[in-house]
């Protein structure tokens, strides 16, 4: 899908410099085995080319692992350091304490522009608020980085944001989250003009608080030029009414974990279901295949990579207990953000905005309903 | 479950007078096929001893549905109106022109004291606004009826509320909604003593924003005598962690309509996967019994009903699209509130809540933490 961000360079361009990804080998619950091999399933499945690694963290494990996993050193840095965050460390003690870690270092590499992305499964916080530390935001209107979360969908996948850190959003905050997530969208799944709705509890114009009133109302009006469709409903997410979903943090943690909670579930009762009687495993059996195929349509590590957006540079955030796919996976965001015009987009759309928000009229005193049909 | 709450008078006691449930008959997408087919249900599913209902709209239609559904008129009188609320209507225009209404008269019977409680399922926005008009919110602080969603989980249900109206909701309205739904869920899920949790990012008690951390402090603190579980986050209301989930309209609707969505999308995959290839529908039909038993774990007639809470009066909203299987479960919600003490319950503990929030000591500057892990 993202091929047409791989830019072949032109019979006149020079050969551009590899991308350079650095990475957090000591993250998530497993570190190098599944950072090493994370990076063999990036080559595996999108060959590679023009794209080195830096990893931070314990050389020896590092080397053991790119030894047992046949993973070339031509490919790999190695930069050691004895010292990681732990999963349960606090944000403000991670910010403290962190320093020469190898979260640390692996953020400081993109912030000397040696690197062009970072990936962790390190803890959220602490990522988030030395991402922030050492990288500060984008904007000044952003307080937190945004958390996307890649939602497979009928019709693909959708970029839902903010999943994560920013608990209230007002309405500039959420047309942040559109104009990233959009420049997201483009960059990592190749879609040229991404349609971006907001979350809310219908579709007319009158519904929902005023935050996400007003900021619709922007993005209708503002001329920022998104491809706008309007409000869209809870249940439009899995649909894939629109590629892109923008929604406060609060909202956007709960929708996505109360969706991986329904999938548990309706997982759960299938499982017993087909165990159920003899005739039912049976029947099981057989379905196997096409029950196996469409396990891989919601495949957690198909999916895995969450950017943290916002910042001064290109933050991944991996999940703690992914494996070696899922790492490869976020891997892949990372090479595509880094290689796109991710950056320069969203960094001309953030600085439009300001203009935007002082040239509209002020809101008119337009009818509120609460309601909802 | 709530054979407990039927209770058979004592030997002392007088042979109680009928529940009366007054009846919406033209609501819905079907009206009186689907009401009386609904009666129908009701009474072969609970035996509908001492229950008798008050049908409101086109008599003709509804006696001739009783006659083909074979409903005796000895449980049923019939009140006709020709007027009836369309679908689409707004509430604004329904409370100017709904009086007379099949609506209208069904909420009016029960401001009478004639009916222990309504059932419509007619347009939610005019329901809402006619009950409120008619009803009277049960307490200061409760601006709109809170609407209950009972939600299939892997213990059973789970009543989640406010899924519907109350798009902002500050701490004393969320303890409101713990008071009602603690009480509804006991009434009809016949639950000694429902947990409650309070749907947040994050389960630590420094997590979300003001009003969660408030509303929970007074609940843990407050002596109103819920057994109050904490904080719970999105994937705890599949899983069935606690009775009873509040939180505001606005994430409620949407985490109800994401789980609806990622139901359907699981189903739509699980139909293509199951009819995909010759070999996977043999499989399907021989597990079919397991599959068919499994679905009926998961049938929304099986939980369609949603009670407006917070009204002077008990009433009940089924779902526009229900069938006559679905009406009948929300008959029988109606007859479980009417029946129990759930009026008097909330009214001890909504008057109760006054004298807490006043005696509490007012908040330490407790330290804030949005990030999530």
């Amino acid at each position: 899908m993202s091929a047409a961000l791989t830019r072949a360079p032109g019979a006149n361009e020079p050969l551009p410099a590899p991308t350079l990804i650095s990475l957090d080998a000591m993250g998530g619950d497993h570190g190098p085995p599944v950072v090493v091999g994370g990076i063999r399933d990036y080559i595996r499945r999108h060959g590679g080319e023009g794209v080195r690694f830096l990893l931070h963290g314990d050389e020896a494990a590092i080397r053991a692992e790119m030894t047992r996993l046949n993973v070339s050193a031509d490919v790999c840095d190695v930069r050691h350091t004895d010292k990681k965050i732990a999963s349960d460390e606090k944000p403000a003690q991670a910010m403290r304490r962190g320093k020469g870690s190898s979260l640390w270092n692996a953020i400081e590499a993109v912030k000397a522009g040696e690197a062009g992305a970072v990936v962790s499964a390190g803890n959220t916080g602490a990522l988030m608020a030395i991402s922030k530390l050492i990288l500060r935001m984008a904007a000044p209107g952003l307080e937190r980085p945004a958390i996307v979360a890649s939602w497979p969908t009928l019709r693909g996948v959708t970029a839902v944001l903010d999943v994560g850190a920013n608990i209230e959003s007002d309405a500039e905050q959420l047309i942040e989250f559109a104009i990233m997530g959009e420049a997201f969208h483009r960059a990592v799944h190749g879609v040229d003009r991404p349609t971006v709705g907001i979350l809310n509890v219908g579709s007319e114009d009158i519904k929902g608080h005023e935050e996400v009133r007003e900021a619709s109302r922007i993005l209708r009006e503002g001329g920022l030029g998104l491809n706008y469709h309007g409000f869209v409903e809870g249940d439009d997410i899995a649909k894939g009414t629109v590629d892109v979903v923008v929604t406060d943090g609060f909202t956007g943690n709960i929708a996505l974990k109360t969706a991986e909670g329904v999938a548990r579930f309706i997982s759960t009762l299938l499982k017993e279901a087909l165990t159920s009687t003899l005739q039912a495993k049976l029947g099981a059996v057989i379905a196997m295949p096409a029950l196996k195929a469409m396990a891989q349509k919601i495949d957690p590590s198909a999916i895995n990579g969450g950017p943290l957006l916002g910042l001064n540079g290109i933050v991944v955030k991996s999940h703690g207990g992914a494996d070696a796919k899922g790492f490869g996976n976020a891997i892949r965001i990372a090479v595509d953000l880094a290689r796109s015009d991710y950056m320069q987009t969203v960094g001309a759309n953030l600085g439009r905005l300001g203009t935007v928000l002082e040239s509209l009229p002020p809101v008119s005193a337009s009818p509120r309903e609460e309601t909802v049909s």
